[in-house]
């Protein structure tokens, strides 16, 4: 039977408050292969205890959450930046799995879905090139083409998450160049060791080059050939896929965000309630941090109660009937991330830059979160062309 | 039987379009006798729609809305500035009704309720007091001391709302200075035929003195003496009572708040589709235009769900659980509206500062939103008491 | 001789603050009846005092002041909404003298230049179009089509300042439709009592429909007819001289606004400074005012910066060379005279949005700066056109 | 003889742009050994060139630069976060040789200012300690007792930049804690190889903790023994020294800040005329991007005079004459150097968090420019202090 909503989320917060943060010093200011052991036993400790994969049916091993349970789950998650890994609904491994799930053969499932759910392997996602705006998914130079029962695939990519150490990559691919612009592409399984498949480097990023998981790969594909079989739903669906797949991104990465900026609010007053400016006058007595408090705890508030109405949109009537709101999440909530952590920063003063707490961490990850997934920029577009077609105006993106 | 939510917001969406719009320009460029005989019929026509005082009981002539269902209607009243006056459950008159309902004496509800409730005679509230701050509800010179029978009340009172022609004022005066800070006042109707009150003058605000329901009132009492049985409540409530009013009435306000706030984002889209820059190259084509549209939707997206959450809460668990809530909306919807007015006025350009459209009434009319009912920095302060008392800190306001 | 900067400064300020200061309150709540003759009486003796008209030369009546020189005069004028008016250099009147000084024939000055610098009559200037956004000046419906020695001027004007009691308005008309965008229109002075001219209304502007100078009207011109000696320059060349008004324009608004603000400023810490919260406590004590005081100084500091460093560059180099500077100060400045009148009023509370201070004129009266001549958007383009050209693109506006 | 500013002011753009900007991939991406050799090398090259120290006077071999013209220099060095190094003219360096050009004694002079002109050795600054808000510099625990002619220190500071490597650091210790709050400590000169002095650890600031130059050390005094010879200026001056020195060093930071957001408004532009959205349509023809450029262009503008006239006060009236104006500008620069940043980093999309542009690393490296020499809301506090007393009211920061 499954625990009560509210039980899961103490569970998983206890959890994360007692077997993660004291990880983290060692996660921020050391190698991978350091805290990387610690981590495979956790991850292994949380599926034995059947948290894993959470957003997963039953009969794959996970939770059966929908997607508003598994928003509540995020937040808590998102308090460290371990709790999805370990959890094993991270960012691009849950959005594969949830792909082959819906849309993958049985011989897929069997050879990828499995050992993806059971966490034996690690998988990338190859979208991004870096000669066109991510924005406008039309541009993508990458193509696929049919040769006898293979497809022949030649491109370049950039920040495929976690490829470094992923056993698979799903490339998306140009299969059709004479098809109508949003029916060109597909979606291919690419193993990793593929002839001509090549992860060029790891993309530094805030100065980091990162490792395994937490890194970001920029790949190569030179002929690199793989099965038709690969292929992943029908022929120039790849872009359908990748809509379908945003929605619940998208409620997947904002309550992360919203967790996040729980974690930086909670800093935050605790380092108010201590630090003294004047003997006996802790910070917290300065209007000017009250308010950094005041402007945090609302903003969280109005950004949590946004993206727990789209999930229940989503729920309610599919992630179709939901566009403007998954739009209009992803700015916001990216948005009040950003101003959360500079104001935990600020309050902290020297110690916010430093590695000492995970506010630093936070700062430099999460400046990417209102770019990845399409910048503000765009999704403000998006919003606005739906409020102004109403009356008569279809805005050009 | 009680129409279904979905039915009576439509109708009163209807009739605020149909019926109020219209009236507007002669309400915003003419003396209020001209329309004001239309807006009296306009009110008894909804009495006899049974859509007047909505939320107040059946019994007494309402539709027993729950504040949650108020809270959509207020929405729909206020588009326009005329829809809680016409529906007769406009601040102070409304405030006053659930005062004298849940509060008075079956005398006090037999002489002031009933007229109130049937559109008779209206009110008005002396509070604010002009040497001290309104935030500091302690700091309050009015005095009412007994003599006999009879209170005899001297005092300042100013922004008495709607004081012109009004058959009664309810007066916060102090009847117990020696007591407890919280427990000094009462509140106590006047009749405005009584002697010693004087309404000194309409104060002038934002270039206007105003006239009747549509102004704001500079009081005096001098010896001003009413009968003991005038006091609603109990000796000492007065500050207990007003709180218990300000919850509600927070709800009344954002949600009317917000109702302009749609109201402008209409016009503001209405003038972006239509207004062409270059030969069919409307406003909507600029991203700058885009982006105002976007960021208000997303803001009064923001602002409805946090007022209705809170509004839930309270019809819930009470106004005392949802504190926290109740000070987050007073200034997170207060902010909203004045940017959303902001932009629609630009987006207008000089027009938008004309009285050609209702955007300029909003902007004069409502800068005071950040300011009365407790200013910004109130209630982000009070926000942060709560926030920060969890750490162990008591911030002082 | 000419007074030292500094000695004209001082006399300047005190002029404003001992008589200028004292007729605000009758000018804010009473009809210009009251107040307009003592404003006349010392628009003459500003004259007498040979104060009147300081940036025309002295062989005009003027103090012959150098842009630079002027904009510190500006700002001491700008304290108060009577100021440039009672000096005789408040627009539309001063870029009317000045286009009649640099352009107008010698019967044109002794006509309509001579009576404007003596204060006997007053001028408006008609460009805008209702029809027509006013941030393209291309679009323009207003024809002047040559009838023997006449023009037949027909069109609709609208935001023609001052037009009420105006002697003369100058008026941008089509002369030659073919020609190219910028070479279309003209200049030409159109006596309001020319058969044709009609003043159809004062616009309704924040509340007001206003009265003679401080007003702003709606113009229709049918079968007007002027001679053709009633143009001011060369036919054509309409534009080109709008152009060259805006130079020196922007400096004389963005330094009225200065002046403005620091005169919010100074009431805001005046306010905070008397008005206790608490017994002992005034508003200062709270860090939120001390940040509003503070931010409102840097940014009222960088915007006198900015608008004496682009008129030292139009005394040194011309208006041409200073297009950057100009499009810069225009929307810089009015952002930060909306935002420091906003937090003076704040820290006013109810007391800000009432007409005891000047504090809600100026919010009224000024919300216009980021629109008229040109809204921040136009200015914004303007200024990344200038900026992205070296890199080898030309923004289209 | 002396180059002319211009002159002077193209050699160092020049400079930076061909020698440094080369420099960077290497500094960005790979530990400092293998860029710092280069580094050396080109400090050589311009000490021969005569351009290092260049705030020094002539006859110790720096160029004799006022402020102002300093600050013009200082901003074509902060394009890159090599310059000040490479031209020996940054901080903590060239504060300490400031410290003892003007308060050195002979000795002092001769076994340390000599080898710090010539870039023999480098320094660090003891000043903030762990325990204590750093922007209450009246809490210092580190103590200096006195013991025959030696001082014995104990104490623990930390972010004293560039520890790593130094040979001498500069600590503020309490010499008299009986003595007034800002005469209790001094400043005294202890070489690194004392005993008791150590180097506890580089801080890692934002994921790194850097090397030698580019570090942060933490340190600890254990009755850490110096001659008494060593304490620079009088006993009790620590203060007064320290406040000295902050005016110039103002004025470095913020010039550097403002070449660095020249830097990043080049980048942006440079990308926004690069890359293409649709075919043909780069980023620049986007609304929202133009603005970004034109506000970065007018902030950055206002920070430059802003800043210029401060150095120029200073020139001209001395660093106490212009504590309004330093306040100012600390605040003011650096929070327009975040947004220029930011909006930078937008512009580039994915790349803009990547390490392939310089802008990642101002992101991380400037985030403490709102901290470090007082958090900007001690700025604020500061200069509402000021802005307010000539309304009667003291200001308690």
């Amino acid at each position: 039977m499954n625990p009560s909503p509210s039980d899961l989320r103490e569970r998983v917060r206890a959890f994360v408050r007692d077997e993660l943060f004291p990880l983290e010093p060692a996660f921020l200011n050391a190698p991978l292969s350091e805290v990387g052991p610690r981590l495979d036993a956790l991850r292994a400790r949380v599926r034995e205890m059947g948290l894993s994969t959470p957003s997963l049916p039953r009969a794959w091993g996970g939770l059966g959450l929908s997607l508003t349970e598994f928003a509540s789950m995020s937040e808590e998650l998102g308090r460290s930046p371990l709790g999805h890994y370990v959890f094993n609904c991270a960012a691009p491994d849950i959005g594969n799995m949830e792909l082959l799930l819906h849309h993958g053969s049985q011989a897929q499932q069997a050879r990828w879905l499995r050992p993806l759910v059971d966490g034996r392997i690690r998988s990338c996602f190859g979208m991004t090139e870096p000669e066109h705006a991510g924005s406008n998914p039309v541009m993508l130079s990458t193509t696929a083409v049919r040769d006898g029962d293979d497809y022949v695939i030649n491109g370049h990519k950039w920040f495929a998450s976690s490829a470094e150490g992923a056993a698979l990559c799903v490339v998306m691919a140009v299969t059709d160049p004479g098809a109508a612009p949003h029916a060109r592409a597909s979606q291919i399984i690419v193993p990793t060791d593929a002839p001509g498949y090549r992860l060029v480097r790891n993309i530094p990023v805030m100065g980091h080059v990162g490792e395994q998981y937490f890194s970001h790969g920029e790949l190569r594909f030179d002929n690199c050939r793989v099965p038709v079989g690969n292929r992943i739903g029908a022929e120039g669906a790849g872009f359908a896929l990748a809509q379908e797949r945003l929605g619940p991104g998208r409620i997947h990465h904002t309550m992360r965000w919203i967790g996040m900026a729980e974690r930086a609010f909670d800093l935050m007053c605790e380092r108010a309630a201590r630090r003294e400016i004047k003997p006996g006058q802790p910070l917290a007595t300065r209007q000017a941090v009250q308010f950094m408090v005041a402007d945090s705890r609302a903003e969280i508030h109005a950004a949590r109660l946004m993206v727990l109405d789209a999930a229940a949109k989503i729920d309610r009537e599919g992630p179709k009937a939901a566009r403007h709101e998954i739009s209009m999440i992803k700015f916001f909530v990216a948005n009040v991330l950003q101003r959360v952590v500079d104001r935990a920063i600020q309050v902290h003063g020297g110690l916010g830059v430093t590695d000492d707490t995970v506010l630093s961490f936070f700062y430099r990850a999460e400046r990417a979160a209102r770019i990845y997934d399409g910048p503000d920029e765009v999704h403000r577009g998006v919003l606005a062309r739906q409020a102004l077609r109403p009356y008569g105006v279809e805005v050009e993106l």
